[in-house]
């Protein structure tokens, strides 16, 4: 942060400015109106523009149409299955140049020092990370999370300057039937940003849900829902990650004038996404093609969600903001020749300059060995309740079907796409092993396994053999997670996460090479969807409709337990 | 404030609601779409919309559009002559259920304990008052006023929960300087709302001012100056005043683009003005009557102010935020029927059942006793300055005239319009007493005085008859301050403020009436100004240009200097 008086010196001209821009245009988007002449720079602070400046240091982006940073209003980094620092170099080139993360998915294997290993990345990163304080870990008390956090850790937490407020309170039935412990979260953030989770919620349950003071949301995958949630008060974050694709669905809702009330966030999004279609870029310039107004998708982008989270030091090229700056070559297609992130100019030399911190949660893989027989369910009737996938989405179909009952077992059926879905619990604390039945996989051999599994992480396993199930769940604990494909008794593909079975040490680039062998690993196993892995981890997740599967069982998510 | 539990049970219907308003249509703000249903409100919260509920107590709305209520980002409310209880009893009925008010006039009389009276009041009022901390006081060095604030005493007032943050910087040159003193208080409160005031203020001056932090501003008076300071990120306050008027000026700018980032203000604004024409109501009137859409029109009034100051608990009739609502019958001519304020329904009763606190600043005016002398002139050559009155506008001319000396004084010439300004010292400090020119009263007989006089609140008294202009100065500090015409030796009209010399203790019809008296006996000595003590109240004020007069001389607000 750079002195007050210095600031208001090279503002006005008084002394030379540390980074001039020269040679662009400002697309202001407050009035929609375009502005020539420099852009002055001090520290991490715009204090000039539309005049001449002299500066120390002077970038030209002649030519370029220069708009403020874009602000992804909700993620998880873990998704990007790199560590904040990757993902820093992977998406702030794109513009990208706030994160609102939420670090639960590291918070749910190994509690509140994931959250600090978060808030101590952010303050190295180019890009500026705000790390929200996870309400919700475990998500639910339907399953067993490597950790617990209570009111009073995130006291503990709330001090550090990455904070906003509260991260997705993802337990909305504990909100709307006032449960005490979540009670207690929002009390400690009364005052404070109180960001939502809710899907499907509407009527009287939505006015209960924003009555507790919760001011944005990204679970809308209607425009009708979108706009229920938009009138009751909640700013609408337009969410397109790589399972759940809602931008089609909601952008007819972003127009001139909810657009100052409308964000974009990517919630969960892997590298191979970011690598083949980009990421709050290619979400404005999807936007556009689809016929929303560039001013609407760039409000969206930026100066909307810097509202919404009451960031008032960004949103717009104007003096006295952060100097967040992205400079488009092509506004329609949101082409980004140039990145200025909190006044630096983005490129290799600036990320090899950063400082670092040591990856935390190593070794946190702790499964039971499995063996085929693990996976044998032992049902005591043929009618069984089956998850249905839904591409593209995290909510699912609450399916019934009859499996024959085979030696005891109700086997997976290849020819009827249902395979067998297991859950097991990897944090060392009971070892707990849950069976069930899936459809949409298109899985014909093998199995895949994963430690990304929301939000708890334990293993999740979807295969139609047995042995090759056991094989890629044990090889899980062996390479501290990740990603494994399994036939015939071989490993086919596979991606070590050894950051709390999350994260990569690897470079993005190297990751994405590895998820694309994976891709190709599980096509060769009849695998139909686009985005196995990412479908898989959300198939655990039960604060989603309508059907999920968890370490103690198969949940009902609309009655909000465990199903016999 | 109602237990959020309470809030949460009301709102999903689980409890039965304090009050419904049955009957009417919520107009959404956010989304421009309609939405019957009850709304629902617990405490001084709505709970709920769109639905049906039960309620303890029922309002019908049958037929009413419902918005949310207005929020007046920037006044005086010591401008209104009556204090803080009148103000709401006048204001809140015409919609205005919040007041985001700078206590700056009684603070440059008393210092600290005025703003004080200003927090304490609101704890008590309908309409939730804000009191912002006044950053000029004085406004500069270049004038007498009753007290001095500084950072450390603005430091003590920082906790009261009616702040937001820093009241309007108006010694721009002061921040453009890097004055340490401002300086200190623009440190004092990094990261709060810091309001803003630097009329006429542009290019490399305005990006310095901005790059301070400043992120409001009311000044504007051409659409140009405003469209300027929307794009270096202040948002911009339209004001319609009893004197300053810019409305019809800036309203070309309000479009549905800019409405999100563009408010109402009405700075100082009387009640005889309150009376004949209203308040916001007034001003969303006329902006639709010019043209505006009604949409940009009542955002301006009321969500994209709560959002330019950071309130996120109100400007939409949503759960979770304030029961702040005006129920209209017409919507183009903003016509009021109902007002529910903090979820109270605003009529006599409700005011009556407020608490109250003690009238502070009594005695106030401690002048020295004047005689005619005291008004002349001792010119050393017939050439001198003249302030040259613009109707309806606080900034004035610079003009230059020839006066012939006469007996060594150059006297008023009524047939020039040339009359007497002198500024007397009130406050017992020194009894400095300066004299000059000012053109544009009309007036042809006697004096008028006042103890308004922005913002140091000395004496202002302007005639063409050195006796009536004792008369009527003196006359001020029998009544405790206010305002006094006089001519031939006698008083004609007069209204006293005993509050510090700037409210009456009467209730505000009476104001009203007495404020009629006044102008007629003005107009009566050829005054052709509307409003001629408030046109007066501001010509010494040395923050506005061009040409202004304190009680140490006349001020070159350009060179920001007393002039010889």
């Amino acid at each position: 942060m750079s002195d007050l008086e210095t600031r208001i010196a090279q503002g006005r001209g008084d002394a030379t400015a540390e980074l001039v821009l020269r040679g662009g245009t400002v697309w202001d988007l407050v009035t929609d109106t375009m502005i020539t002449g420099d852009v002055a720079i001090c520290g991490d602070t715009i204090v000039g523009i539309g005049a001449d400046y002299a500066g120390h240091a002077v970038v030209d982006v002649t030519g370029l149409t220069l708009v403020p940073g874009f602000i992804d209003t909700h993620l998880h980094i873990e998704s990007s299955l790199v560590t904040p620092f990757e993902f820093d170099r992977c998406v702030t080139p794109l513009g990208v140049t706030t994160a609102i993360c939420d670090p639960h998915e590291i918070a749910n294997v190994i509690g509140i020092e994931g959250i600090r290993y978060f808030q101590q990345a952010s303050e190295h990163t180019l890009m500026d990370i705000r790390v929200q304080l996870s309400s919700c870990v475990p998500s639910t008390e339907m399953e067993t999370a490597g950790a617990r956090i209570d009111a009073e850790d995130l006291a503990a937490l709330m001090k550090h300057p990455s904070g906003i407020g509260l991260a997705e309170f993802m337990n909305y039935p504990g909100v709307i039937h006032r449960d005490p412990g979540a009670m207690a979260k929002l009390r400690l953030f009364d005052g404070r940003h109180i960001d939502g989770h809710c899907p499907q919620l509407s009527g009287r349950d939505l006015n209960a849900y924003a009555a507790a003071g919760i001011r944005t949301e990204h679970e809308a995958t209607t425009a009708d829902e979108a706009l229920e949630k938009l009138q009751k008060g909640m700013r609408v974050l337009i969410r397109e990650g790589s399972v759940s694709k809602d931008l089609h669905a909601l952008q007819p809702l972003l127009t001139d004038v909810t657009a100052p009330y409308m964000c974009l966030c990517t919630d969960d999004r892997n590298p191979l996404d970011i690598g083949e279609e980009g990421h709050l870029n290619f979400m404005i310039a999807e936007l556009i093609r689809l016929g929303t107004s560039p001013l609407a998708a760039y409000r969206a982008a930026s100066l909307s969600g810097a509202e919404a989270f009451g960031l008032k030091d960004r949103g717009q090229i104007a003096p006295g903001r952060r100097a967040d700056i992205v400079a488009l070559s092509d506004v329609a297609s949101c082409r980004v020749a140039k990145v200025i992130a909190g006044g630096v100019v983005v490129d290799e030399a600036a990320f090899a300059s950063r400082g670092g911190v040591a990856p935390v949660a190593r070794r946190s893989v702790r499964a039971p060995h499995l063996t085929a027989r693990d996976f044998r369910t032992t049902p005591n009737r043929e009618e069984t309740d089956v998850i249905g996938i839904l591409e593209g989405k995290i909510i699912t179909e609450h399916l019934h079907e009859t499996v024959p009952i085979v030696d005891g077992d109700t086997p997976p059926d290849p020819a009827r796409d249902l395979a067998r879905i297991a859950v097991v619990e990897r944090h060392g604390k009971n070892g707990n092993i849950a069976n069930g039945f899936v459809r949409g996989f298109g899985l014909k051999a093998g199995a895949i396994a994963s430690t990304v599994c929301h939000d708890h992480h334990n293993i999740a396993c979807v295969g139609v053999d047995y042995a090759d199930m056991a094989l890629a769940a044990n090889r899980l604990a062996q390479i501290e997670g990740g990603f494994v494909v399994a036939q015939d008794g071989k490993v086919l593909a596979e991606l070590s996460l050894p950051v709390a079975g999350l994260m990569s040490l690897a470079p993005f680039e190297q990751v994405r090479a590895d998820l694309e062998c994976l891709r190709s690993a599980a096509t060769s196993l009849g695998v139909t969807l686009r985005e196995p892995f990412l479908q898989l981890a959300f198939l655990a997740l039960p604060v989603i409709p309508a059907l999920k599967i968890t370490d103690r069982g198969m949940v009902d998510v609309r009655r909000f337990e465990l199903i016999g």
